[in-house]
């Protein structure tokens, strides 16, 4: 029940001759959502042994250039590769246009079909969402129409303590109701609560993707108590009205979002190619947030499961 | 004067976590041409630095995503970095609508123009001069209309013999005659031959770029005594039959090629990711043609300069 971050690409608009432009690998459950797909992305997929055939959906924050371009050799790769489902693309509804133009030239035998889902960039919706988990939009703000994600897993079902199917003797249909949430009666009529029976197996994880935006508090309510943030940080404070100017944040402003929002860890990236060394970023986040990180391609972040344990049954007596 | 390739790409259409997509940067007299521009170019230039601001002319050998995806980014690049010239694009004339289409989206605040000069790819075709080189279009054999490229060193200007500048007294005048070819009469009337005072400074060199292909002789008489040629080999003899059917060219067969050719150098590349390792590869084309080399990311072939020293004197006496 993996859920994880796989820095594919951690540089802004000029790629470095060591960063590549963004784009993330998120596994929930074992199923890999890509989001952002910065050129080079599908060389960065390889190197890090992660199965392009398996990815069913790509998420595209943004139109410019540095978290869009590698789309076009991901599309033919996937297709050498002999696809035949559907690839889901979630993207500003102008991506639509763009693939229908690039296909009438490089389509040619192409034995899938790539499906543009338009995002609304402007409100926080569900684009996605299956057994286990939910994605929402954030919308973001930048110079053009952006949208972050938040991968949220879905409230497990309910567990049943196993020493009270023995001491209640309950049947295969009260297991099922009890775990369904129903309470328990008892032949003498005595109701037993179903808290009493059930706990939940692991608390929901979450991630959220915010980038490009400047610092915006509006996504706050949207991504509170998110147990992984990954908010980019282009410049540092020494630039701070530069990145208002091009629409983007600083580090210390990633990490008073991920204080005000009480995220458990935050990830920083697409950094400016001005800086040589990311030291810089780091201090600054620390000083405001001290659970900050460095995306650099490669790394995983890893969200643990949290067991929670039954509550002790004296709690009930 | 430099005259040197560099390869920034070397896998064929599926890169691998090592091998980069189609791209070369020949340098010819201090300028550099950009052979064909695969996926994630514009990093691996930045990674060998080579500054992209000084690039004017790209040529794309054909319209397969694994040669022109990288172009989108470095256009894109470029623009970022302030450019104002033309960039003048060498390519199948279908690129120029593509990048119509393209620069609809992503062509916002461009400061420069991308001009597609379209190339005739049914025939050699000089495609380009300037006082030191000349290029010209070679057709190649592919699934789709492609050509290869031939950069050729124009023949420098004569020098004149120091020594004899003082011995017949000679003027400026005379001197810039000679050296455009003219013969020398003294006041006697006698005649000396222009070749008596002058040489080359240094035999023109030659370099010719050949992928994609299926191994095409009509192409010897035109890379004809080529100092360096580039053949792809994208596989090896164990898949002859496969070459033949998607358009590709075996090691053994370019090697065929750079010995009939009488080339002095053979460059192969475009591997398959089939081949994990490239040693087949090598003993295959050396069996054949002896100074075979690997193209490999980042390595640089050299055309050293042959200076050409004066004929003895005593040849004329």
């Amino acid at each position: 029940m993996t859920f994880s971050v796989t820095i594919l690409g951690s540089s802004s608009a000029f790629p470095t001759s060591n960063r590549f432009p963004s784009a993330q690998l998120v596994s929930v459950h074992e199923r890999p959502y890509l989001v952002d797909c910065g050129e080079g992305t599908q060389t960065q997929l390889r190197k890090y042994g992660i199965n392009i055939a398996k990815i069913n959906h790509i998420l595209i924050t943004h139109l410019h250039g540095d978290h869009m371009f590698g789309i076009y050799g991901l599309i033919s790769t996937m297709n050498m590769l002999g696809r035949t489902r559907d690839l889901n693309i979630y993207a500003p509804k102008e991506l639509d246009a763009i693939l229908a133009d690039h296909l009438k030239y490089f389509g040619e035998g192409m034995t899938y079909k790539p499906v543009v889902h338009a995002l609304n960039t402007t409100q926080s919706e569900t684009i996605y969402e299956n057994k286990h988990l939910i994605i929402k939009s954030l919308p973001l703000r930048h110079r053009v129409p952006t949208c972050g994600f938040l991968f949220k897993e879905k409230t497990p079902g309910l567990n049943i303590r196993k020493e009270l199917i023995e001491k209640y003797n309950l049947s295969l249909r009260d297991i099922v109701r009890i775990k369904n949430g129903a309470h328990h009666t008892l032949e003498s009529g005595e109701v037993i609560p179903n808290e009493k029976f059930t706990y939940l197996p692991y608390a929901p994880r979450s991630f959220a993707y915010c980038s490009d935006t400047i610092m915006s508090r509006y996504i706050i309510p949207i991504i509170s108590e998110v147990d992984l943030l990954y908010h980019e940080a282009t410049f540092c404070e020494d630039r701070h009205q530069l990145a208002l100017e091009r629409g983007h944040s600083t580090a210390m402003q990633a990490a008073q979002i991920a204080r005000e929002a009480n995220a458990r860890q935050l990830v920083i990236g697409h950094y400016s190619s001005r800086y040589k060394e990311l030291d810089q970023f780091l201090i600054e986040a620390q000083s405001v947030f001290s659970n900050s990180h460095l995306a650099e391609e490669g790394k995983v972040f890893e969200i643990p499961l949290q067991q929670e344990k039954p509550t002790p049954l004296n709690f009930y007596k």
